[in-house]
């Protein structure tokens, strides 16, 4: 049995970087203007920065970046950026997706209209590289530009994985396969959730100032990209199942809200396959009215087929085994590269064994 | 009288040097995936940087670089990403501005839905930094590094003009001053359409392969900036006079389209301070109204007030005095630093010309 660190103490950690990464992207966006309008744009700006969260993915960089030897103050304007990313982008999800909520307060442009957003998203994307641009400082012109690349790579990525699902919700597709899904997660989530906050933690972690045996070069990088998909798709879909089963309070978000979205989950996949054509048809029926249109008791029925078709267990097999996976992978890439199995190890496996088994 | 080339044989390098940027931003851009949705994603991406518009970002930066003795090639990739980073922002300002057409075509949300284009115009966005990363092969890492960090004060100063003016008429205000305009017309058009373009061209000019007597240093990226301020206010109000009076061939978007907007204009601000109450009341519950609700005849009647007011009239007569300001503070600038006065001098001097006397 390897050792690892308690769940209890991953979670302070969490925190304690959370709290981290919120002081330096608030010190860093800009605070007030002569123009009152100005002004607005910057509380726009810091509104989702200030809302809280878990702080997974920049912590998953500072981990990645100890795991390779590298010093952990050498990847923290790298992590804040990774959450910045994740701030903005959900200013224009937001809008994108129809929610009403983020992390349990109106969405931005429930708040200010579409208009606004849209523009504080661009805002704060901009500052993104930005602040991703201080990296120059201490870690050298070279290595802040692989950097900056690795964050194109994972805006592309991300933004065709959006596409994806866009185009399934807003054009009505009901036809895609599980296969189909499995490429929007990994675009859409598994790459900026995982496989770029580990690529950017060893990337941080090659700054001539550390010593790692290993050379962090492009094989070891690319070495990262199957655990890292495992591991996303894995959280998506606990994420998913989280939106069906978890509490509202804890989660932060509306009860079956992906239900009322009509979002392409893997049970919704998984029911659509399995039921029969009449009760497709009519499931179909129900997610497809707009949104308003929805009523509590027709989306509850959708939430119960999905039960009774055990599409909701198979969610969860497939999960685990893709948990699973992921462990296994992540042990195969730290004894092959030959990882000193001290604290930063013990940390970034429990965090790979949290993101997999979120309470549900 | 300084020597000058002809208007013609300007608008022939505009023209080639916009085949030229768009090839290479056809080029880069993606083109075709096995997944049909990120397909059509690379097709909306390549929407509008293939719907032609004058290169004059790019062109402006490409000058300024011959001026200050630095290679055209040099600053090649750089002017592109000019032309794609107002691609990429266009997207996301007609659907803010609820603006139907773009150079003669419906603007990209009118034909695909808001949410895939703000999207698209996200991966356009990203793409651009991407584009600007590939400079480090011919200019260095420190010099890219310069011209990213240039990109962003632009962006930061375009999105906060951007939210002065979404602010005014998403907030049915009409009380803004004219020193409220042109601050938010040098954040909103004067940075990205003079200010950065200049200076971006001086600094690919400062690549250690060119060879410029004056060092390209701060003080001199700074000395642009009230030129390019004057420069690109002037610009602004001529680009608004002419959605006034252009014709619509010609300007390829709806003429009164910044009426029917409730733009606020130098020439509206003008007229709603020196009417009388009960017109001025009129007016502004004219261009409050939702767009589809104004009427083509009450649309027209401003028009004429604003012409009667000597609104117009004003408006070109102030464009005028800046015209001239930022011409004379071209030639000063030129002859303070020592500018060849060759051949990239007079297509440079004419630039400025052109844009400050476009056809009203």
């Amino acid at each position: 049995m390897v050792q690892q660190i308690e769940t209890t103490k991953l979670l302070q950690l969490l925190q304690d970087n959370k709290r981290q990464f919120d002081r330096i992207i608030l010190d860093f966006l800009p605070k007030g203007h002569t123009s009152p309008e100005i002004t607005k744009l910057y509380e726009m700006m810091r509104d989702y920065p200030s809302r809280g969260g878990k702080g997974l993915r920049g912590t998953m960089c500072l981990l990645w970046c100890e795991l390779f030897g590298g010093r952990r103050e050498n990847a923290m304007t790298t992590a804040s950026s990774l959450e910045l990313f994740q701030n903005w982008i959900l200013i224009h999800d937001d809008i994108e997706d129809q929610s009403d909520l983020r992390r349990g307060l109106p969405a931005l442009h429930k708040k200010v209209g579409i208009e606004l957003a849209i523009n504080a998203g661009d805002a704060l994307h901009g500052k993104m590289w930005e602040l991703l641009i201080q990296n120059q400082r201490v870690l050298g012109s070279n290595l802040t530009l692989k950097i900056l690349t690795e964050f194109s790579t994972m805006l592309n990525s991300t933004t065709e994985g959006q596409q994806m699902e866009l185009d399934w919700t807003t054009g009505n597709k009901w036809d895609m396969k599980e296969e189909d899904y499995y490429l929007m997660v990994t675009k859409k989530s598994a790459w900026y959730t995982c496989i770029s906050p580990a690529r950017l933690g060893m990337l941080t972690a090659s700054s001539e100032s550390d010593g790692f045996k290993t050379k962090i070069d492009d094989f070891l990088l690319n070495g990262v990209v199957e655990f890292g998909t495992d591991l996303g798709i894995s959280f998506q879909i606990i994420d998913d199942i989280l939106n069906l089963m978890g509490e509202q309070s804890k989660y932060g978000k509306e009860i079956l809200g992906d239900l009322f979205e009509g979002k392409r989950t893997l049970m919704l996949i998984h029911l659509l396959s399995h039921c029969e054509k009449r009760q497709r048809q009519e499931i179909i029926e129900t997610l497809s009215k707009p949104r308003e249109k929805k009523q509590l008791d027709e989306i509850r029925l959708v939430f119960e087929r999905m039960r009774d078709h055990g599409s909701i267990d198979y969610a969860k097999r497939i999960a685990g085994q893709l948990s699973d996976k992921a462990l296994s992978e992540f042990d195969d890439l730290t004894s092959k590269f030959e990882v000193d199995q001290g604290v930063s190890y013990q940390r970034a496996r429990s965090l790979v064994e949290y993101l997999t088994s979120r309470d549900y």
